[in-house]
């Protein structure tokens, strides 16, 4: 780890913090950003799976980070900054003080990804899921229960986006991830490799507790409003979550978790 | 059901729109506000605890209502506005176009809504939890699975706050609540009527799959990071949801929709 002081926002070894916020709105290319000390901490652990490039720290929350940085890679350039400084350099306030920048590198496609899974495998996988909140959300559940995959299709978001990686407070960079083409090819491959597929609905045939664990079981996970089309339904085995009659509501991210507890509980 | 053609921004009738930034600070006063069409629908249906005292509708958005205004009360005056003169009278942009203002009226203590249970009762009880996300997914939750009331310490924020209720979905307007004292009065309380209390926690002695249901439960919830303190965890009985080693991280709002459909499930 290498402490290098900033003393100009125009320095231009931090040129990839500059774009943040648009890194925000288009959520792709070789790079991301972690924040926060939380964050940082899984990202600087063997179970972040992604390089990082740098980080950039405000000076004055350098003190109470503790041990955080122990484990950054020797030749990992640290930034520090002042607050002035820093704001400068995103364009807006970071009032955490904590950024990194992350390498996407060659990320295997579905098709790879699930080649690599064990012969008893639970994977994630969420169609059409557009709200960052919710796609972060899954993927802290997705690490909390040890779900060995997600596989998002290319109508749902990024969870490399800033918001996502924040929400899922890490999850991110720890569960193995694609996200390409449409629904049906991922059902058509998850299906040709001997998975189960449970698709979560409030018109279930199953309650979620009285399902046994398959060998192999994908969890198809629906946009909140919509849910998931009939033509996903009908080709899967139909999970309900038994509500109280007349509020037949839950978060996806609920959804997720209660289900990823439940299989994980089941194994 | 009246429908009132507003003309202009300063209509006198409209004041309390006008304060809407504010009451989501303070989060508190007589009134509150409900907006979107999910939670409207939720207001104006008898499962909305709360006397609504006006709404107010952007022009364009009244065709797409469908059958939403016919459980509106007769009575309920309905102000409509083009979006510029609502987006004058509120001072930023409503993008749903779509509100109303609520009265809390009198509303229960603890005691008294403890006092009202039925002799079988699960209840939640938030304790410090100032996140208004988690506050409105955790009265969601405790709406979508049937919890016979929530008890908030007043550390906690208001279920009534804004966002909260767009959050729960309506779940805020559902589900009896108190926010008053401290944990440990709560506690106190909760003891005295014949509760268990259960405490989740990372290092919980039971995993909740495992637990029995109590006729009268209390489902204690911290917030995330600090989580509930050692002497609150002391006199509950500790409940753990196993994850996997190295990612012990569960939202709280999250784990409220695991621990509810695990103890609505054992009913």
């Amino acid at each position: 780890m290498r402490l290098i002081e900033l003393t100009s926002s125009d320095d231009p070894r931090i040129d990839a913090y500059r774009v943040i916020k648009e890194r925000d709105l288009v959520g792709r290319g070789g790079r991301f950003v972690v924040e926060g000390k939380t964050v940082l901490d899984v990202a600087l652990s063997p179970r972040n799976r992604f390089p990082l490039e740098s980080l950039l720290l405000a000076e004055s929350r350098i003190e109470g980070l503790g041990g955080l940085l122990e484990g950054a890679p020797e030749d990992l350039p640290v930034y520090t900054a002042s607050q002035a400084i820093l704001d400068g350099i995103t364009g807006f306030h970071i009032h955490r003080g904590l950024l990194g920048i992350g390498l996407r590198g060659e990320m295997p496609g579905a098709e790879q990804l699930i080649a690599g899974l064990p012969a008893e495998a639970l994977v994630v996988v969420p169609l059409g899921i557009t709200n960052h909140d919710n796609v972060g959300g899954i993927m802290r559940n997705a690490a909390a229960f040890g779900a060995d995959a997600a596989l998002f299709d290319f109508a749902s978001c990024d969870p490399l986006y800033r918001k996502a990686i924040r929400v899922s407070v890490g999850g991110s960079l720890i569960v193995p991830f694609a996200r390409e083409g449409s629904a049906e090819a991922l059902l058509d491959l998850l299906v040709a490799n001997g998975f189960e597929l449970i698709a979560l609905s409030p018109a279930g045939k199953t309650p979620i507790t009285a399902l046994p664990r398959p060998r192999r079981a994908a969890v198809l996970l629906g946009a909140e409003g919509p849910g998931l089309p009939p033509h996903i339904l009908a080709r899967a085995h139909t999970v309900r979550i038994p509500m109280k009659g007349d509020f037949d509501s839950l978060n996806v991210a609920t959804t997720s978790g209660i289900v990823l507890h439940s299989l994980a509980d089941a194994r």
